[in-house]
Order: C-alpha cells, then structure tokens, then sequence
C-alpha cells in the first residue's frame, strides 16, 4: 500500500543539493534514498518459506559450520547453545531463533556527514557503489587493464557525485599499484577526504579492520565512545560456502561487532557450484550460513545490527561461469527476501551481470538484478553501479549508465506518480480541453510541467536525425563524456583541516610500522 | 500465489520444438506463453481505484466522446443509453459498467496452426512483435531507411522463428516499396505464409478490414460460419486523443464486431500532450476513450472479445517528444492492469523504448516496460520485440535482443524456479558435499543440470579474454550474426497448396480490382 507518509524529507539534503545544481554538470535527482512504496514479489507460500526455514535449520542442526577461528569456536561455546566437534558447529533451531531475535529489524549508519545517514531496514532502498573487481575498463583506454590508486579515486569521486548511490562499498577497484600491506591507509583515506558517504571495511585481517575503525572514527572527529554508541561504518563478509567460515572474515566480523559496527553477511551460494543445483536449496544453504554468523554477532554483542544477504545465482552449466541478472538469480533474491522477513533480519542484495562491456547485455542483466533487489525488499543493493564481467571489472561508463537506472527506482518510488486526488484526475482539465486541442498550453500543465516527468541525464530522448546531427553516440559514448565531465569539475566534500591532518598523520605512522602484513 | 497446475502443459508444441531443435540456428524455449504466477504490482488503493473510475465515468458523463462515424453514433443511439449531440456521445456509468459487463473475461484467438492459439484473459501473458515503424535499422545497413516488403518479410520470418513471439502485430514495418492501395494484401499474404500465428488487420479503410478478414478464414480453411464461432485473428485501435475516435477505426471495429473477431482498443495518451500531465488524469482519460468503444462493441455483438489497451506515457517537457519506459510510463501501466481488473477486461501493454539504436539505453528502457507490462497482469504485450525510436524504426538486431529478455521473463515465470519441495530444498545434497568440495559431480546435481537454469542465446557469459578472443562482438553484433543466420535457415511453416493457391489468387483478383481507395 503506498503511503506518502513513508517518504522522508531530508530537506538539508535537497537544499544543498538545490544549491548546488547551477554549476553541476548533469542534472541529477537530490540525495533522498527512497522508501520502497511497493508490496514486495512474494514466489513461496507459507509452506514454501517453512520448507526452505526447516532446511536451513537442519543445516546447522544436523550438519553443521565449520569456524575457522578458534575465537568464534570459543565464543559460541560460551552461549551454551551449541553442539561444537573440532571447528565444526551445530545449532538448534530454538536457539537460533532466540539469538537472531536479538538482532534490530533495522538499524541506522552515520557517516561523517550525518546528512547521509543511511537506514538499514523498514521500508529503505540504499544502493552502493561496485567494490572490489581487480581489473578496470573505460572507453578512452578501450582494454580490459589492472586498476591503480587513480581508477580507484575517479570511481570514488562518481560514488560521492551522484546522490543515488547512498553508501561506498569496498574498493571500487583494486589499486594493484599500491602495495597490499598499506593499501587500505591509502583508499581509505582517498574515500574518507573525496566521499562523505558510509564507508566499508575490509575484514582481511586485524590490522586493516583496526586501522578502519581508527580512520573512520578520526573522520568523524568521534571519541571511542561516540564511535561505539552507534554504527558508523559496516562491513561485509562471505562464507566460504559449503558450510564454512574462514579466518580474517570471522576475526573482522567479532572486532565490528565489539565496537557495534554494521555487519552483513553475504554467501555466495552459486547453485549447482558451492551450493545445490536448485534454487531454494542454494538460499536455503546461504542462509544458513548467513544465520549462524548472526548468532555469533548477537553472541558478542546483543542488540548489534546485522543485516542477511544473498548472493546466490547460477553457474552456466557448459563453463561453470557465474550467470548474473538471470531469471534465477531473481526468484532466489526474492525468495531470500521472504526469508529475511520471516526472521525479521535487514537484507543486501546486488545490481550485477556477467556483461563484459557496458551493452545491451549488461543492462538488461543489471535491469533485472536491481528491480529484483527492489522487489525482494531488500535494504541494501551492493555493486549497484558500475560492475561489469561477473564482478572482476569495474568501469565508469557502467557505472553512469546504471546510475540512470537507481534514479528510475528513485523516481518509480515518488507516491507523487501515482497520486490520485483532484488535481491528479484532472477532470476540470480534460474539460478544459476537450475533444480538440492538446494539453501543452493549460494551466494545469503550465503549473507542473518542471516536476511532472522523471528528466534523464543519460538517456538521449531526441528522434534519430537529431541525435544523429549531435553525433549519432550511442549509451556508452555519452556515458564516458559525463563520466570526464564529472572528475574534471569534482569538488571534494568539505573536511576540517585538523582532521585531514590527523587522518594523513595516523595513514603515515601506520605505514611506517608496515601497515598490514602480507604473506607474499 | 504459485499454483503449478496453471501451467499449462503444451505437449505438442513442445515435442514439435524438441524435435526441431537439433538443426536450429539457436537453442531457444519451446512454444509455451507463459502463464504470470506473479501477483501484480498494484500502486493504487482502493480510493485510488474508485478516484480513477469516478475520474473516467465523469469524462463519459458529462464531457462525452466524439464518434466521427456516423454508423457508430446510430449504434450507440439504438442502445438507448447514450446523450447524442451531433458527434459528441455522453454515457452514464451505469450503462457503461452494464454494457462492458457483457464482454468475456478472457478469450481466445485461434490462428491457422491451431497449436499456436492464445488466451487473452485469466493469468495468460502473450507477446506480439513490433508493429507499423515506417523506417528500418540494421547494423548491416547502418543507418535509417524506409522500410520495404524485404525488411517486413524478415522481420515476419524472426517473428515466426521465436518461440516467445506469440502473436504477430502490424506490419513490423511498413513496406513502402508497395503501393499503399495492395499493401495490405502482399503483406498480409506474407504473413499468413510465412507465419502461422496469430494475424491482425489494420482498420483503415472497409476494404482492408474485409480483405484480411477473408484471408485468415481462407488461410485457416474455414467457412464463413467457423470464422465467426470463435475470434481468428483481431484489430487494434487507437483513439485520437483527447475524446475522439475516428472513422476509419470505428468502421474496421464495427466490421470486426459483426463478424466475432478480437478487439483491442489502445488509446495513446501522452501525459501533458493528448492527455494531462499527471499520470492519474492521463490513466482515467485513456480509460474513458478505451471503455466507449467497448460499449460500442457489445452493443453490436453482445459477448465479443475485447480488451483494453495502456499506451499512457509521458513527453519531454523540453522538446515534446514522447518518452518511454520511464518510472511514469511504468506506473501508469500498474495503475491500468488495476484498473483493467476493476473493469473485468483483459489488458494490452508494450514493449517501448525512446532509443534509436539497439544500445544500453534501448535495454532499459525495454526492461522497465516489458516488466511493467508483466507487473500490471497485461494479457498482450505489443511491440514486444523489434521496436526502436519511440515505434518509429524496426529493428532486428533490437528484435533479438528483446527476445533474450522474452525468454527471461518466460522462464521467471516457471514455478520450478521457487518449487520447495524435499529435492528442491536438497537437505541430502547439502549433507554429501558436507564443509567440502563442490556440487558439480554429486548425482543431485547430475539428474538436473541439463534443465536447471536458463540457457540464454545472445548473453555471452564466457570472461572477458574469451570474450575478446572471440572477436569481443558487442550485443548487437552478436545480434546481428543471430539474425543473418535465422533468416539463411528460415523454413516457412506448412501450408497445403490448394490454399496457398487460394490465397494468391485473391491477392491478384483484389489487386486486379484497384485494392483498397487511397487518397493520395
């Protein structure tokens, strides 16, 4: 049921953004994450979603995850709920009910700039940028090349430019020029001066995740309390599926949890792979191996917010490549979204596909991926824009072309379009009209006209002998202009002077001592 | 809710495709309209719905419709519920929702090859190629022309080749190398040869109405009495927009009516141009027009097909042009499949985009309206493959494309996707891989890869240095390739010869007498 109420007005976030728009270079939707207005696509009935509940809970009661992390091992054991053999850990059904109710069905995230507040939960949309792919295409390079620090940076300037990606997920790319001992000192000092969204953590070992925590809370000029009263950052971790968890993952996920960091957690069940050939025995798998690092989670600290992702798709059964975006990957992200509602749980899901340019291809796979991840409820869509090969490339036209389809979802989310008071049926209008004549010059229209209409800043509208005069570019063309235009006129979000010095200080100290160590 | 008995099972179309697949060009889905388990997307309350109706009675009531034939108006008159003044017919609301009431929920048309008829009603989802561009696109040609009885020829064959393409439209584009006085019996003879699915009749003009009415019974070997015991073919009109319909139009429907054929109506009301600006006002406006022609039709023949058609979108405000497949034009399609369930009608929507060529925005826009037609519950789905540039240019390599997303929404919608039965949930699977290996070889996955996922033929899912290593072919020239190899390989479907002849030779003796009257 829609319900204007639902839609929250962020009124500094729209003034700035108001402000600002004279100088900028497209003319995009104000920061105003949206609030998903329709009843989710529900595929399973009540049998179907116990069915799939009773198979994740015979999972972890009858087969169990192995945690390999003698200190998640120790933790668990301490709740007493637990059937523990070696690293191999067994839960009932009872138990982890108990303990996931613990969990809030929504928690808030407060960056730097609290004006990007992010909720997790309820009725809330929030996309994030692509994070992690090692490799980079752009148009102007025309190749498929290793990232560097610049890629890096430029696609985090996109992420702080465009008010519909609302959170900055892992590295936009890996910068392989960067040693990986200070790599994180040095993005995340480029993501806490360009952005002044949510940032993410790696949990790849202590050292980063500490050094994370220490960055973040620095930028936000938080004491230790402040910093623990409340999320300010997140991370995300993924089991090693089948059934396990690995070290680094559930050594950051115990360090955020004790701070009351944001925490997801993410299987990447690929069925017929790491997962079974069918799709609710994959999301059945994944969230069992989801639900057990929550009850972990709640273990350490009760009350901390989690949120249960879903990652599972296919694997094309000719190659074994992941297929992304595929009829299946939508039903499982939807399917796994009447799971999370059933344990009361925020959800991730992804904007993904295994396009390997920005093509027809790779938008009617990101297409179906997103508007699955709207249909499923879900409260946080990763990799939302600019993913492309299956996640192992990012690129910037990707991530402009895509960022056209999150405004759609922003404005298919306006109650404003399917408004039915007085004025919207327009009787008098009609009258006004009548069987002659059009509607350009009335007043109704004249009153409406600049709002009316979603106004892309991609898409090119134009009939084809204009567009061919302009110079006949095709999406991706136009994508790598505005993608130049942006880092050319980017201006950083502003920061206090003391506090980029204190964060360039500790980046320096902590590359002196080494950074992180590497075992290569 | 899912119900796997609505699935209907085709046996024969599918064995007929098993058995043709082995020399095929691709390996696509079997013939098998897809039933929509999906509920529908429903942005209106139920005061939002009653707002509409209300809207669109008044318009009825009090503003009227103008008629600008004068045999629909005597009609109309002999119903004895319509205010007549000159053109302009005003009806109350409850003769409307008496008259509109006679019309069948559901109805099916049955083209020559029995095997391929269609249901427009209940939970049915059919998709019809693109209809009436005047220009042509290919990658081979690269650039715009007028369209010719080769290009609509191919696109004819591409239309039959599809499985997903259930019905076939208008000319997918105009041939202009015909004279426009016998177009309609060359293409129609194309058609009805080179096809063997559902045909349609452009209603301009009595001849051309009559002349494809008597090509589909002789192309179906029927008497004049089985043509009309049931619907063999069918007609969409528009109105003029705002609250007129014109003669040509209404004179093809009233023919069309006598003789039991579907009908669709599809007014094309462009919010703040024909129609108002708000999406609301636009919807109950389009209705308004829509639903006193179907009063037209039940007064003629009490019980014939009708169905009710969406094509509300928006213009650019900037420059007036129409757009498509925007968050409006998505909203306005939920907002009619509401209200044609309201109403008892079946629903028409399409498959648009504003792009002039085959590229990412061309995708989007095509997946928001594909899935938005899909989302309202639209029983056919027009221009549902091929359509570029707002409807005026065809495309193959754009007909192709759609036909991956087709075949997506085709395969979304087999229950076996979210089926949660014990070997779908695949505990015993998940229990013999254990915290090991890998799902690839164990016998769960084995009995059930061949079938498990989607098998897409124009996505290349392969990573991007085999992709390169191919010839890095971007969508639309691997649609191209796709396209050049079904037209090599097109076999006509059969047609006995005595018919065959029948049907020439009426093409020669209407031509012999003049065709149909042009006025240019």
């Amino acid at each position: 049921m829609p319900d204007t109420a639902l839609r929250r007005k962020r009124s500094g976030g729209r003034a700035g953004n108001a402000t600002r728009r004279g100088t900028a270079v497209i003319d995009q939707m104000p920061w105003n994450p949206p609030i998903n207005i329709d009843r989710p696509v529900e595929p399973l009935t009540d049998e179907g979603i116990a069915a799939i509940h009773d198979g994740a809970m015979r999972i972890l009661e009858e087969i169990g995850i192995e945690f390999l992390n003698p200190e998640a091992v120790e933790i668990l054991r301490g709740t007493g709920g637990c059937d523990i053999n070696g690293e191999n850990v067994r839960m009932g059904r009872d138990f982890v009910m108990e303990m996931i109710a613990k969990a809030p069905s929504a928690f808030t995230i407060t960056p730097r700039n609290p004006d990007h507040a992010i909720t997790i939960g309820g009725r809330h949309l929030n996309f994030g940028n692509v994070s992690s792919p090692p490799s980079y295409w752009d148009m102007g390079i025309g190749r498929k090349v290793t990232g560097t620090r610049e890629m890096c940076a430029n696609l985090l300037k996109l992420s702080q430019y465009f008010n519909c990606v609302h959170f900055v997920g892992g590295y936009p790319v890996e910068p392989q020029d960067v040693h990986a001992s200070v790599r994180h000192l040095d993005v995340l000092y480029d993501k806490l001066t360009l952005t002044d969204k949510v940032a993410h953590a790696y949990c790849l070992g202590k050292e980063r995740v500490e050094d994370v925590m220490e960055m973040v809370r620095i930028a936000g000029g938080l004491t230790d309390e402040e910093f623990e009263a409340s999320p300010h950052m997140y991370s995300n971790i993924n089991s090693t599926s089948p059934l396990k968890h690995d070290f680094p993952m559930l050594d950051g996920w115990i360090r955020l949890a004790r701070r009351n960091q944001g925490l997801v957690v993410t299987p990447f069940t690929l069925a017929g792979a790491m997962a079974p050939v069918t799709m609710a025995g994959a999301v059945a798998q994944s969230l069992a191996e989801g639900l057990c690092a929550i009850v972990l989670a709640q273990a350490i600290r009760p009350g901390v917010g989690c949120a249960i992702g879903t990652f599972t798709s296919n694997v094309d059964m000719k190659s074994g490549a992941p297929a992304f975006g595929t009829p299946e990957y939508m039903r499982a992200t939807q399917m796994t979204g009447q799971m999370a509602r059933f344990y009361g749980l925020p959800m991730r899901a992804s904007g993904v596909c295994a396009a390997n340019v920005p093509d027809g291809q790779a938008m009617w796979e990101t297409s179906n991926s997103l508007w699955s991840a709207v249909q499923s409820g879900a409260h946080m869509v990763y990799h939302a824009a600019g993913w492309l090969e299956g996640g192992l490339i990012a690129s910037p036209e990707k991530f402009i072309m895509d960022c056209e389809i999150l405004q759609h979802i922003q404005r298919y989310m306006d109650p404003m379009l399917t408004a039915t008071g007085p004025d919207d049926i327009a009787l008098e209008a009609v009258r006004e009209v009548g069987n002659q004549g059009h509607f350009f010059g009335i007043q109704h229209t004249q009153d409406r006209y600049t709002t009316a209409f979603y106004q892309p800043f991609l898409s090119d509208w134009r009939n084809f002998e204009a567009w061919e005069a302009a110079g006949a570019m095709w999406t991706p063309q136009r994508a790598h202009q505005v993608f130049r235009d942006i880092i050319a006129s980017f201006e950083a979000p502003p920061m206090d002077d003391g506090i980029r010095d204190e964060l360039a200080a500790f980046v320096a100290r902590r590359k002196e001592e080494g950074g992180a160590p590497t075992d290569f």
